[in-house]
């Protein structure tokens, strides 16, 4: 049998999740975990370089978020989860890598020009916040994953890694490569919008979370924006530019070319479309809900899983690291 | 018993020391020892940034470089002997702060502005290069430092360190510090010349080194600059500006106002002058030259002396890192 191919999947611990991490990552995720070996990582370094003063969050939003992860389908058996600050070897990764990158190249990230001009940040970027780059190239080649599930807004960060995985090995190991060229594997719905229209994220207050409780989703659509040209039933309406036909395609596929019908020739009204829509997702989280809820009553459990996580991840990084001294001859 | 204050000197594994490494800092080291407790760095990760290319060399250096603390009298068992990357938690340590300076200020580093002229790095200049005065930082403040042995070139590293160590209390611990603000202490000597007259260093070829046999300094002291206005035996010299004097003033202080009148009135010549100088040298050096014989001899004693180090310093930087996490509440 051929060896699996390894995936490097990996979220910052933000807490509770929503539907966008759901649609965007996670259900990839799952989808993938029996043609791949995939690691699955808990990001927590990853947090400071933009919210090192909320460090105090970080053990309850892995939980939450490990909680999350568990319930929508990930399996810690076929899938080691475990959690970055765990694994000091990232951070010795990252220092080694850190050497092979010129200050100039990390500049020309537009990830982080985009930051840099939403954030206001300019003189007051951190060190660490331009070099999450390499610390993410650390995460992924410490395990040699060979693809990386990510949206587009993440493919630079991608080639970046692939760029310093041949450079190490083109340095120190050019007759046995110690490092695969990671490569991405773009997700189908890298924006999912929220109940505003925009990305679905928790800054800007647009989320429908995955633990969220029936009612407090149907509030939450209910307040949705759809086609503003369509105000009243009878109004013809222009589904593609309706974030609940975005829904409706996730979460009510079989139902879209009717729903799509009625929209457009008016005979279907926003409100009876989003009641649709909002029982279609109540329904599919409803398992969820069930798994979750068990690892609410026994978080000590995710806690163990993590640590099952952790020590398979922590072999693998010891033996990477053996390598890569071994290649610097250190 | 008052407890002893901490300090950590440290050196980049460059081989076989010379003697201005010995009168610049070694000697220092070695007075310091008993009334302080030492921690002796040997700063590998510190070598990648300037030299990555040449990690195979490490080893080998770290090897002479140990030989040559331990023949110049730096006590193990007084002293722990380690190297970084022995010690993962300096590579975590750095990350974390790494979160806590701006690129901007690590770009005004008055040292980094005067590499990036020297070597014209400007472009090329590495992300971990511009950021070792944090890792600096993290080997300091790890264990607890609360002094370090330093030439003037080095006092706005340590005034970074300080700034670190304060950012690092006022954010996460401001109740109960968990680290000091570190001190420089200024060597005597920062600038031994060597025998061009330049400061002695590897890179120029001026060096006179603690382990050269006695021939070999002979000859390399022979092609020394003197005053160039002293060309023979009963000109007038300059001694304040010869560097044979500067060796007189440190290996044969008793004989320095005798010196000082005979090249002044021109009754003692260069080469005569040279001579006393040597053979003082060589005096000087021949009890290290016995110790090291010893060592050379025994290479796995060298080794375990900084396996032993290594521990001593690997608990001390766990303990810190438990603080650290504790005071993040991660």
């Amino acid at each position: 049998m051929a060896r699996k191919k390894r995936i490097l999947s990996g979220m910052r611990p933000t807490g509770k999740l929503h539907l966008g991490n759901l649609v965007g990552a996670l259900e990839n995720w799952v989808r993938l975990q029996d043609d791949y070996e995939n690691y699955h990582l808990v990001a927590d370094w990853h947090t400071l370089t933009t919210d090192y003063e909320h460090s105090r969050d970080i053990p309850e939003n892995i939980l939450e978020m490990v909680m999350d992860w568990l319930a929508c389908g990930i399996d810690p058996e076929k899938s080691p989860v475990f959690v970055q600050s765990h694994i000091k070897q990232h951070a010795e990764l990252h220092l080694i890598f850190s050497m092979l990158v010129t200050q100039a190249r990390l500049e020309r990230n537009p990830t982080l020009k985009e930051q840099v001009r939403d954030l206001s940040l300019e003189t007051r970027m951190s060190y660490g916040h331009i070099g999450y780059p390499i610390l993410q190239a650390a995460d992924i080649l410490i395990y040699k994953g060979e693809f990386v599930p990510v949206g587009d807004d993440q493919v630079p960060h991608i080639e970046l890694s692939r760029e310093i995985a041949r450079r190490f090995n083109t340095v120190y190991s050019p007759k046995h490569p110690v490092f695969p060229e990671p490569e991405p594997m773009l997700t189908k719905f890298p924006r999912f919008p929220g109940v505003d229209g925009n990305r679905m994220s928790k800054s800007l207050g647009n989320t429908l979370l995955i633990s969220d409780e029936p009612d407090t989703i149907r509030k939450n659509i209910k307040t949705a924006v759809t086609d503003p040209q369509k105000v009243r039933r009878g109004d013809p309406g222009h589904p593609d530019i309706c974030l609940i036909f975005t829904y409706q395609n996730r979460f009510n596929k079989e139902e879209v070319p009717e729903i799509r019908a009625g929209c457009e020739s008016g005979a279907l009204g926003c409100v009876d479309c989003k009641k649709r829509c909002t029982e279609k997702i109540i329904e599919y989280l409803e398992p969820i809900h069930q798994k979750r809820a068990h690892y609410e009553k026994h978080p000590k459990e995710v806690l163990e899983i993590i640590e099952q996580g952790d020590q398979r991840a922590r072999k693998e990084a010891e033996r990477t690291m053996a390598e890569v001294y071994q290649a610097m001859g250190m």
